[in-house]
């Protein structure tokens, strides 16, 4: 996946990925006599047509569609269909199960749904991740450092390392970074790593540990962390980013101006990301 | 959920829980001339009806229903609402996503399908837990070491322990299985742990660490666990055991007969783990 994802982002100068999460009880105003199944799919198409320019990527959120029952997921086939070719779509569906499972996911999620991406747990290990590694034009992009309050509970626990010294002392995101490098070893292209724009220290230690890995970033934004400063810690030459937006992009306006707003949101934060980009201390 | 589930099993003296993995490429001969969809409702249908009387729980697996798309999701609710209430219902969903999602996905699975209990991955840390430990007659089994071969990869990582010495060297899967009693602590009955059979040291270590905590433990029949073992190292008085079943039960037998082989082979699991609990040190 990752030199489409290149030729993608020199095509449009964007890092930008939008994340569809459609809350029901967040609805623009002009939508909300409507049923929430038609709400849903409406609203995503108007984001989707509104910012898909400067978009990189979509991002599905799927418990907001799973929410809503068989129809959501008939919604969320819907939408990722409606978004074009020049943006990627990532499935964020957080899967992990037994090799056995995951690969009855990774069919639904690559084949059925034609997603091009899915974020992927870790704890289970390798064989949960390898079936969303097993293909060129396909990705994983595994939990490493996330951005909710939680994350520090399990993934700053501090490791011994295996078998050796080496990296001994190391929080257990690096130990799972180091994992996924190893795993998506064989198919480059495939392995990628989601790194919260809230840890700023971890995104630059697990750009040196990953050079090549592309990072899926959440957490600008509503949550708080700095476009600039992710891009100068994190995008590199050889090392894409997308950078995740959801909340301050759809929900940029109330009113019947939504569309137009998120639009505006999604070029502001591109234009941000770009110069996080351009600054002398990046690379 | 914890004291619902002593009166099921003390009321059917077992600790056997079905899986429900519907494999399309698996159903038996009689079925083959169906739909995928009609097909996988009438397997589990005739699966729970003939293995209900010995079950003291379903495990129903997503990734075999969403395989199968919408209509996949609705048989899901469909085989979910089909099960006895003396039954409890699983969600093997794995769940794992930040607070606002992990809100959505609980909404999902306890009200609109309306389970008992769901499996949940424990890499985002508490906020990513705590929706699923917010209601008492419902719970979260936690995945703690689980029975795939690449479970060492991250659950065995040796921990430095957090903030103190203590704890210091102990594998990753008790450092989480001490995190799932303190986030329960203050709703008992709804924290469990998901803890496989393959690896019986780790087992018997963990209900040292989590006594009252109650165990989904896969792993038995296909997979290798011997059930007898699994028993005497994790049930106790105090902490009750669910030993999950799927592929040795659902394919006992491929012919006509493939519903009265699965009604015996859960009767056989039940006897086999009735001689675990009364062996002498068991406990």
């Amino acid at each position: 996946m990752t030199p489409r994802l290149r030729r993608i982002q020199s095509k449009k100068d964007s890092a930008v990925c939008v994340g569809l999460d459609p809350d029901p009880d967040r609805m623009p105003r002009p939508l909300q006599k409507r049923s929430t199944l038609d709400a849903t799919l409406v609203f995503c198409r108007q984001i989707v047509e509104a910012t898909a320019e400067v978009a990189a990527a979509f991002k599905l959120n799927f418990a907001f569609f799973e929410a809503l029952g068989p129809t959501g997921f008939q919604i969320l086939g819907e939408v990722a269909r409606l978004i074009p070719d020049d943006c990627l779509t990532i499935a964020d569906a957080k899967r992990g199960d037994i090799g056995n499972s995951a690969r009855f996911y990774a069919r639904s999620i690559f084949d059925d749904l034609g997603f091009d991406a899915c974020t992927v747990a870790p704890y289970m290990g390798r064989d949960a991740v390898e079936p969303f590694l097993a293909r060129a034009d396909k990705a994983a992009f595994v939990l490493a450092r996330t951005s909710n309050p939680g994350a520090a509970d399990l993934q700053e626990a501090c490791t011994c390392g295996d078998d050796t010294v080496e990296g001994s002392g190391d929080p257990l995101y690096l130990h799972t970074a180091r994992k996924v490098a190893e795993w998506s070893a064989d198919a480059p292209g495939t392995g990628g790593l989601v790194v919260g724009a809230t840890a700023p220290a971890a995104l630059e230690e697990l750009r040196d540990a990953c050079p090549t890995l592309p990072f899926l970033i959440p957490g600008v934004g509503a949550q708080g962390g700095d476009p600039e400063a992710v891009m100068r810690a994190a995008a590199t030459e050889r090392g894409p980013v997308l950078v995740n937006s959801s909340r301050s992009i759809l929900y940029a306006s109330d009113g019947a101006d939504y569309a137009e707003a998120a639009g505006e949101a999604a070029r502001e934060l591109r234009d941000a990301l770009q110069s996080g980009l351009a600054a002398p201390d990046g690379s």
